[in-house]
C-alpha cells in the first residue's frame, strides 16, 4: 500500500514551438499555429504528487504548505507571467514544449524534494493536452 | 418567458497590459505583472448566449453549427495562437484586459447576428477572473 | 437585492432531432449528424433556480430537499435512461432539442412551484451547448 | 450594453443550521442532518461580480486585485477555517444557511464597493446547491 | 522517469446493455434501468496516454495533432452520434459497457500506434463513472 | 493489459487537525489555521478504483451500484455530514488528516472488496489537495 499526496498551482505563461537548427519552412510544417512568430499563451495547472510514508505524529505525507513553497519558488515565481522563449533561462536553448516543461519542473523540484520520497508532476497545457512524469 | 441559448469556443493567446500614454512606472504600478515586457498569456474561454424565440419548424433558437461557424471566422480564426497586443489590430491601441477583449467579441459578433436576437458574451481569462457582457 | 437558490441534478437519455413534416433529405440538411436514425445520447445536467424571499424561520428560500423530490418526480424519474422520441409523451410531436427539453421542464416545474416564486432553467446538453429559460 | 467583471475567491468552514426558537424535533425535521450537533463543513466557493463602465485609462471596470483585497479581509479572512455558527458574529443569531450567508457577504461587500458600481454574489455551498444576489 | 501524453477527446452516443443469452427477466435484474429496451445516452470522453521518450528535435513524445487524428478515425468518427448497439459492428455481439468500450478502443488504437510507445485510455460514462486500461 | 472501474461519491463533514501529544504551542505552529479549536469544514470527494478482470457474462469489472451501496455503507453514512473527531470513532485517536481519512477508508473498502481485486483509493479534501493510495 503506497501513498501519495497532491498540490495544485498555476501559471500564466506565453511560449512558442521553435527549433534553431531547422528552417521556417521545417518549423512551420511540424510545429503549426504553435510556431507563430510573436508568442502565444496559456494557463497551466501544475499537479505535484509526493509518495511516502505518513508521519505518525503530524498524520502527513509532507506539510503541503512546505510543498507549496516549494512549488512556488521553484517554478510560479519563475515562469508566471513570463515568456517561457525570451525571460526562463532554461527555455533559451530548450523547446518549450509541455514535455520539455515538465521535465524541467520535475528535475527543479526533484533537487528539493528529499530523496527518499516519490516525485510526479502533471502538467495541463489546456484541459486536453497534458502530460505527466512518473518514477 | 425568455430562452437563451449558449456555445462554448476557446483561444489561446499571449498579452500584456500596457497604456502607451502612461510611463514605466505607472505602468508597473497599476497593471504589476500584467505588464511585464516581454507577455505572458492564457486559455481563454469564450461563451456566447443568443436570446430569441424558439424557431417551430427546427426547435432552434439558431443552429448552433451556424453559431460556431460564426465564432470562429469572428474570433477564434483571428486570435487563437496569436499576440493580442501585436498581431492582431484591434488591440494595436486599446489595451487587451479582459474587459476589452470582451468588448471588442460582443462588437464584431454584434455586427454578424440578426438584430432581432439579444447576444451576450462572458470571457474567462482564468478561472477565477472573468467579465459578462449583457444587453 | 433578489435572491436565487439553485439546485443540480442529471440524467441519461438517448435521442434524435427529426421533423416528421419534412424529407429525409432536408431533415439531414438541417439536423446532420443529430438526425442520424437509431439515437445518440447524452449526460443532461439540469440546473433549476428559483427566486423568493428568505424565510425567516427557516432561513431558507425553499427547502433543496422538496425542489430535489420535485425535480426527481417531474423530470429526472420521467427522462433518466429513456429515449426521449420514443418513451416520453411530450416528445412524440415535438423535436427534442435543448431548448424544447427545457421548455416541457420549465413548464413541467412551473405548475409545481409556488407562483409567488420566480423559476428558471439552465440545461445543458454538453459542456459547449445550453439553454437557459428566465421569467 | 452592460459589462460585469468577476472574481472568485474560496473558504472552507463547518456550520450547523439550527433555530433556536424551535424544538429539537422540529429542529431535526426541517433541517435534517444539517442539524447533527457536532457540525460538519464545506468547501465554499465565492464568486463577486461588478457592474460598471470601463476606465478608459485602464481598461478595466475594477482592478481585481483590489477587489481580492476587499474579499480577503471582508470574507476569507474571517470565514475561513471557521466554526461559522460559533466564530464569525454575524452567525451568533442567524442560521447560516447559504441563502443567509450570501446575504451577509453581499451587505459587507456593499459597504466596501463604490456605490455607483452594480454588485452581485453567487455563493456554491456544494457544486449541486448555491445561490445568487442580484440587485 | 518516464513521461508520458494525454489528448482528450468527445463522443455522443446511445447504448443500452444487454446479454442476448440471457432472459429479460435477468437482464432487467442485472442490468436495471440501463437495460430499458429504447436506449439511453452519454457524453462520453475519451483520455488516450502515450509513453515513451521525448524527441529531441521536436520536444514531443508524439506530435498531439496525429494522435488526435489516429482517435477521430478509430474512434470519434466510428461512434459520435451513433447507437452503440446498432450502428457499431464490434458491440453487435459485444455488450456495451464502459469497460467493454474502452477494451475495443484499446485495441483499435494500439494498432495504430507505435509498438514502442506505452498506451493507457480512460473513458468517462459519466463524470462519476469510468475505467482506465494500463498496459 | 489491466482495467480498472472507478465511481466517485462525496460527503461533507468538519474536522480539525490536532496532536493531543503536543503542546497548543506545537499543535498551531504545525497545523496553522487547520488547528483552530472550533473545527472548519470540506466537500471531500472520494474515488474508488476497483482492478480486476471483466466478468464475460455481465461485462462488468464489478456491478458499481453494488460498489456505491458499499460505499455508502462504509463511508457515506458514517461521515457525511458529521465531525470527523468527534462523532467518528476511527479518528477519536488518530488526527483527521486527508492522508488518514483516506487509509481508513481505504481498509474499511478492503475488507468489503473481494480480495482478488485490486483497490485504490483518491480523496480530494479540496480541488488543490488531495490524496491517492495504490496497492
Amino acid at each position: 500500500m503506497k501513498i501519495s499526496v497532491y498540490r495544485k498551482a498555476h501559471f500564466n505563461a506565453a511560449h512558442r514551438l521553435h527549433n534553431e537548427a531547422w528552417s521556417e519552412e521545417e518549423n512551420k510544417r511540424v510545429f503549426g499555429k504553435c510556431n507563430l512568430p510573436n508568442y502565444h499563451g496559456h494557463n497551466y495547472v501544475l499537479e505535484v504528487k509526493l509518495t511516502g510514508p505518513i508521519d505518525p505524529e503530524t498524520g502527513y505525507v509532507m506539510d503541503l504548505g512546505k510543498l507549496k513553497d516549494i512549488m512556488n519558488k521553484e517554478v510560479i515565481e519563475r515562469y508566471d507571467h513570463r515568456n517561457l522563449n525570451l525571460d526562463v533561462p532554461e527555455f533559451r536553448e530548450l523547446n518549450p514544449t509541455v514535455e520539455n516543461i515538465a521535465t524541467i519542473i520535475y528535475k527543479r523540484l526533484r533537487s528539493q524534494i528529499d530523496e527518499h520520497m516519490g516525485l510526479g508532476i502533471r502538467l495541463y497545457e489546456t484541459e486536453r493536452n497534458f502530460v505527466d512524469i512518473e518514477e
